[in-house]
């Protein structure tokens, strides 16, 4: 193997594949990077046996020639040193080439690093997905929608099918759906079909993080392929493979309420900078658990009480209260991060009682929605 | 006590303070902020028993009132809290208010703290010093003497002297020398002082840092009182105290050589970064050393070898290679520290054999010195 490249684009490539490798993992080859030269280009390759990644480097693109390929060939290369290295040579080209044994010769300018790789041939095969059915969604479309559930998962292995996002394709929606059994995500979009399918699986939390970290924020349109124990993120020059959960996600939608009592519109804003400063001092405290109340005219109380070290009492006028008078204790933690996923200036809360779970939406929007379970102090 | 403050003259006060603050100590008042108000403004002090932060905030400034004193007072309010708490309220002014029994009212906007204070009168003394002789130095220039000296003190407790960086006044000039005893870094200036005087101290290299963080970039004077346990400096609105170390310092100056027998002289930032990337193999390895060898026609080899990783070697063509043959080691990291401490586009290295520490100035300037001692691998 031998090929000359620009040095940008194989940073880039090193970048996004690294998002995939683990220095703790059980298959010592999967510390490296695979790289793959052909007449086409270079394929660069990182995983971590749950996640792969796949970034394709042209031999050229608009016009302009990327890759110089001498000869084609394979090598894997010690991932963290090697992404290190390519960070920092002196010159905008790099040239890598395999010699006899292994032995990898990468120069640029007049640094030369000689390395001993390892085969190639040794390197898990990524899973063989047949494309039969295909969806497409706007990649940044997709990153919102990653944004506003993933948070939402299971840290505790305690039901490791929490730890995952539940995807549910049904009449060309997607539905993203997240809960730790305290709280619970939902948010919902069109998406482009070929052929109308039906889709129910659980995608590990961790995976989409990934995922989001390495697209673009742009709105080409990103394919998913769905298989029984993968899914498959296809963008341009980029393939994101993420293994499946196994096992039965929850039914969720019985645990969103179809009535409410008291109904709240607020700032969205300045309920987060509220909810935080009550929350400092609810910190303090054993839990992080603020109160939250209607004290009429229109008006909001939240407060928080720690003994031995003080209270807080925030004021907030409401954009509309109405219905039953409400008093209420939840999760300063929960409320922040819904409200931080939430689109918009305003947001509509519904509560059916201090003892049910309540629901946030932005106004004028059904496609998300935040649901908090109450905690019992009054 | 009872005041009203612009928020952001607090929140500056708050956060130059809590450099002195810690959660590690054994006197429980010194995890609080020590707040006293009197007809003139309001003082703020942190500590940790070795530095003192006081910062005043004066009740006008440029004929603008910045606090309105409604009641002298003192109180002690929960350090990381109270912190926490200023930048995130609401309003533009800060209402502050000691109740019966160290009951503390906080009010902004909307938001209201109630805290439980500690006694003002329970908070240790500052430091009594006598200003008899101080000295002024631009506070820009004792920022660069800080920063390019403080990195070389030892973080070993073996010999804790070693820990602080030794301030010398001879002459109306001031030496600031550091020392790990692997190598030394020293820079003088030119200092104003009324009463000629002579010192010789040793401040924790912890204490500069932190005076350097809170130290505004310009070029005012400060001034500097050195007692014979503490020393005191002094900015607008700003007292800094630290306590010296107790000890002698080791004399440096014969570490120091005056011939050399190979000069070289280099581009900074490219020696820099050719040292930087050998020692990305360097440190895969046991130590962090690369070997630096004279290659002929003004050109220098650096490379490192680490078995069953690789090896690396950087050509770099000197601006002048003057005198015998070299061939010598040393800690790519100490290399580094020294070269990003040196102000200028060359750097000069006088090197008197393999086995002799050697000397690094910027070009044209003696006032910067960096010293290491090479690693015996040759």
């Amino acid at each position: 193997m031998r090929f000359i490249i620009q040095r940008d684009h194989l940073v880039q490539s090193v970048q996004d594949v690294m998002k995939a490798v683990t220095s703790r993992t059980t298959i010592p080859i999967l510390t490296g990077i695979k790289i793959v030269a052909t007449e086409e280009g270079v394929t660069l390759t990182g995983s971590d046996s749950d996640i792969s990644i796949e970034s394709f480097i042209p031999k050229e693109e608009d016009d302009k020639e990327i890759v110089e390929i001498k000869q084609p060939g394979a090598i894997v290369l010690q991932a963290r040193f090697f992404s290190e290295m390519v960070k920092k040579l002196p010159s905008d080209f790099v040239e890598i080439e395999v010699q006899n044994h292994l032995q990898t010769v990468i120069r640029s300018g007049n640094s030369e690093f000689d390395l001993i790789g390892l085969d190639a041939e040794e390197y898990p095969q990524l899973p063989q997905i047949e494309e039969e059915n295909v969806f497409r969604i706007p990649t940044d479309l997709l990153k919102a929608m990653i944004r506003q559930t993933s948070f939402a998962v299971s840290t505790s292995e305690t039901r490791p099918i929490l730890t995952g996002v539940n995807w549910k394709v049904e009449n060309n929606e997607l539905y993203c759906i997240a809960t730790d059994s305290h709280r619970l995500a939902l948010r919902k979009a069109k998406i482009e079909m070929e052929t109308p399918a039906n889709y129910n699986v659980v995608i590990p939390g961790k995976s989409l993080n990934e995922l989001s970290k390495i697209l673009a924020d742009n709105n080409e349109q990103i394919e998913i392929v769905i298989t029984e124990n993968q899914v498959l993120f296809k963008a341009k020059h980029l393939l994101f493979f993420s293994r499946l959960l196994e096992g039965n996600y929850p039914d969720t939608s019985r645990l969103i309420p179809n009535e409410s009592k008291t109904e709240i519109v607020l700032h969205t804003k300045e309920f987060l900078h509220a909810i935080d400063r009550a929350s400092l001092l609810a910190r303090e405290g054993k839990n992080n658990v603020v109160k939250f109340s209607t004290i009429g005219d229109g008006v909001l109380e939240i407060s928080s009480n720690t003994p031995e070290v003080g209270k807080v009492v925030e004021e907030l006028k409401g954009v509309s209260v109405d219905g039953e008078e409400l008093k209420i204790s939840f999760s300063a933690k929960y409320m922040m991060d819904a409200l931080k996923a939430i689109e918009g200036n305003e947001i509509k809360i519904l509560f059916t009682g201090a003892m049910r779970p309540f629901v946030i939406y932005p106004i004028n929007d059904d496609s998300t929605l935040q649901l908090i379970l109450p905690v019992r102090t009054y």
